[in-house]
């Protein structure tokens, strides 16, 4: 088993993450953290580019973004749902790699798989800590009784063969990428210096970003792109003062050490 | 001129920042920082005690909380307005003061003096920074268009004898002090280590809280008191996983340099 | 059939309602109220202690609140989910003990099951009062159609023996217990006079809340146990002027006869 | 000095008692309460009738709604501010009746006089309650330092001729009455016995709801308006599963004694 | 195929749709739009009446709505649930209607029903629009897997016979029908004109609404009900300025073109 | 008298205007409506440039916008104050201008000019609507009475030397300008066509926004202000489905006619 990870960032679609938390993701690696990214789904719904051309994608943005691991599930793109066998999966691995922290998305949004990717995140957190929970067993329970998600519970307990039972693990802290929505954030993380990056490993989705012909109506050209996420990056960073933000949503007050060191002019 | 202080309590009467934020003036206090405590009122309207009295006792608990200063207004006690002539005296204080944190009370709540207290020192702080105002020559105007002001203003500007005019300034942060108020705070201190000093100076106002006949059916018994103050402050410790806690609202959002580092469990 | 309950509390876990509402159903129960008491689940993934020392301790807990009638469902611990299934297995208790009220967890919190088990419930009151719903032929269909929850199904549908078809029921007022969330209550109830023996039922979770080995660093020691839960009902008490209080949540508006008989003091 | 009253409503204009409270104010009286009303202006900007018919016509209403008290103070119509004179002016009316109960428009609004009246409203009963407060002298410090108001504390001061000073009182509750402005209320008090003679104190006012020429463009015809108030009443009665009924607002939590009393129906 | 839809009403049961956006649907007909609606359930678990009967009733009511679509699907009465099956269904139905907009209920209430009916359709516009999608082979897939829904499965396939593969389509717009839930609406539909004839759909519901025996202490007499439909139509008429209105909401914000053009006095 | 305006928006310092509302303006214009700008001050406390110099550079702006009418009050700056005699300048603006539909600031913010004008200028478009209001009379009364106030007052109403009594006159509509304040608006304009010409008409204000020495720590320099004008607009124009945008919030509930032409996406 490798190295526990620092954070966790948990997505529904590849090319999410780098949307909503990618300069997050890059910085903490600056400092020397672990980052790991999962993303549920393997993007066969797409309307542009295969789920093999997004897998190769997906690596090249893991590269740029620094990050020590990078997996994906086998949920279904579009069907996203907060099951029993799909909470089960994520524990597992939540357990696996161990997380200090869990990004998840908003609980709100337009499409229905990143709501429900935020909830189904939250509550394998709350298994992954259950100590008498086995949960490959379980997963082997679910496959019995449910054929048709039976190969693909194998595939992820095959993945791992692993030999000893996976500890109990639950992350300290699980905060939310509110990006997708509009809603005022707890905090902003600073990403002045990561931008660039960040917009690159956006743009290694090739397949999605492209000005091409397929989905040209859906599809906005490369330059809105470039326009559209720097002023929301900008946006975010007014709201804290600095040049570009990524903002998140924490449930829990905040607890303050120093209150002569909490930064963000008031007036 | 004294150092400029590095954070500033403002409430509307005695014993106020002790209940709202005495733990936490102390505690930066003990971290080395220089507090401040500005009274607005002096009192005398007050069911127990008078002005004289609680004058000593304020004294007395600014030692216990190691402020570096503090003062009170001469602004009517149960007639706290924010008139322009009380923003002028309180921006004059912040001038003279020099903080980079102001604490204000929350702006709602069950006494007018306290709410009020909350709007008179938030636009105070913002007339305070505003290069062109000269608050002196602003406060004799008042002082000459409404005689019973002048008094009142006379002894804010003789008490200083100033030879220089004031420099403009602007805290860079302002924070709330909720405790008054049933809200949910953005952030809690943790006071676990001031919390019985923080008591002792609540205490120090002994023309308050001393078990007598005045008043006796408004005022709770000292014990009752004690209780009340303690299962507050667990309350909001709670909050953040701490002992004893104080809470706080900031109007801006956080600005969070490390995300493995944010503190208090989220599950 | 026994008489019908005037109150039935439902938590997702056994010692939930002793720390949600344990209180103001021993009040009930003192004001000659018949209160009984749902646990959705057996508490077999609790850290500490089994499922059989749970069920004896869960009973001598019903006997100090004086609860009629106290019984567990088969729900998995950790599995509370809304199914078909599961709302049949609770409407039919809730015809069973035809409760005028129902208090249920409230809807958002930390742990799964209690959100779960709210609108479970809730969803389970709704179709109790369903006339053409024949329940127990309902429960026999998924019986047949998932094997995984024929056992379950089984045990409950035995465990009456019944001959007669459940009348439909529904209750009329449905309360929500929030003190496991930090929201503002729509009213509280004064427990001051059964503060100490609802305290004395959570003591009886023996396998819970003993100074023990197992699982001590996410269990607090009982002295501090004591001070929590003291410090929360002194807090909710507080708002309503009484000395120790359990915080509800109820989503219809109030109906008030007589104005100048509403509680707690404004000003 | 006559019998404190149990309620006492508060409102900028005549006739707005009766849009929002007349019929709760009808049923206390006849459940054997001494209710009152005190109109903070006489009228003289209204588009239709004189102040004295005015007089009037609220003269006549209040016998309708069985009132035990009504006067008017001399605010300027269109012009109620929260001023020290006007909160003394009210705090003064309040230490003559008395009451344990008052009734105070909602905080927001369409009509300034009516949020004004809200504010102005609830710092007078602070001050009421103030043992130090001389309220007497101090309308006469007013009355020497602006002229402009001179004539009118005069009036009020006069029209007591009272030989001792009136005794602090501080009103127990507080409530708002929430018709005119679109807010989910917190309780509703069921009028259906009352609401023909509340609505017969609405049309006591002649020069106003009379079919006429003057301002006939702003003024729906009578039969409009009786469509409207009963609507309005449905409403909020259906909230709460009465036929007519009247809303509230109270800003603190409420508290049961016996939880199968609760009225409304959840379900 | 037939001509899209401009609009289609999603709800839960036959007799929604009347009761919440029928003078809509009226309006927009009477303004030359296709308008359709579908009801989910077939009504089976009614105290009143039988499947059969609604569906005569609903056929009559959707004539005088000047409906040009009516289907009923075959999801069990009380128990619409958010499946991946029941998410292909409405999909199928969108598909082949292609409206532009689509009016949902609102997704709280009392009625598990509705608001989970909100959810569901919600996400089955957001599966209608995804073009790697197929619908039918999904159905089938799903019908295999579940021998329990096959039938279900089964009839709505068949019930099209076609021959082409439905493209995909995702409607433009989605507001919410909030009539159920005490909540303020985003905007009104003024159907003063369209208020008698809404009116007379619903009665077209004999089995629910004529005076009988039957269900008589849950169902108020008829005339109460119009007495009711009436005053809430008023309610939210008057919020808009108009005699009756139907309140929508939408998540979007507006965006306006002229401003001098925008409806409702402000003052 | 010139004919009324279409538009008139009323902001505390001159370029505030351009900032929040200056497309829609243009965009107003464009369409062949009037507009208007009032400022209440005159920028004297600006760190940067002379009132004299703003004067200048607002009537160039103004030119730019298109407006058809600008002045300013001689409202102090930074001591906006919602006074009678404030109220009663801008009612007089109102009657002189008759605007259907006023653009005031939102009522919440950081500067406390900004806020106070909001509500200064509701409660003036009130007082503007009152038929027996005598707005010169009331003026005179309050130079009289505050000799402070004297010299602006008479200069305001010498300025219009008429000869005949202001009629009544109240806005139609409303609206907020909320740009200066993390909000979600009720509604975007869509000011793509006016973007460019609307920050040209910022950069009239050559005082504030050239790239100087004085005050150069706290004002952005030119090319940073670009960036920051233009992620706002696309901020909110991404909200709307547009380029640029600018965002507002009306109070009332809105009015749709066909629910087929709301614009905005869903999903």
């Amino acid at each position: 088993m490798t190295a526990p990870l620092d954070i966790l960032a948990i997505a529904a679609h590849r090319d999410d993450v780098e949307q909503t938390c990618g300069g997050t993701l890059l910085k903490m690696a600056e400092l020397g953290r672990r980052t790991g990214i999962l993303d549920l789904t393997r993007g066969e719904m797409g309307t542009r580019g295969s789920a093999a051309e997004r897998e190769a994608e997906s690596a090249e943005s893991a590269r740029i973004l620094r990050a020590s691991w990078r997996e994906a599930l086998d949920i279904p793109d579009g069907r996203v749902e907060n099951t029993w066998a799909n909470r089960l999966k994520v524990a597992r691995v939540i357990r696996q790699t161990r997380p200090r922290v869990v990004i998840l998305p908003y609980w709100k949004g337009r499409h229905p798989d990143h709501y429900t990717a935020s909830q189904l995140g939250y509550e394998a957190c709350f298994l992954a800590g259950l100590a008498k929970l086995d949960i490959d067993t379980a997963l082997r329970n679910e496959n019995s009784a449910f054929s048709q998600v039976a190969s693909a519970v194998a595939s992820v307990v095959a993945h791992e063969k692993q030999d000893v039972r996976l500890a109990p693990h639950r992350p300290f802290k699980i905060i939310y990428a509110t990006l997708y929505y509009d809603i005022r954030p707890t905090f902003v993380v600073d990403i002045t210096d990561q931008f660039e990056s960040r917009f690159e490993s956006l743009m290694a989705y090739k397949s999605q970003f492209s000005d091409q012909e397929a989905g040209k109506d859906i599809f906005p050209a490369r330059a809105e792109i470039r326009a559209r996420v720097e002023s929301m990056a900008r946006f975010y960073g007014a709201l804290a003062g600095v040049t570009y933000g990524e903002p998140f949503l924490q449930k829990e007050v905040g607890l303050v050490e120093d209150v002569t060191a909490i930064p963000v002019k008031s007036i």
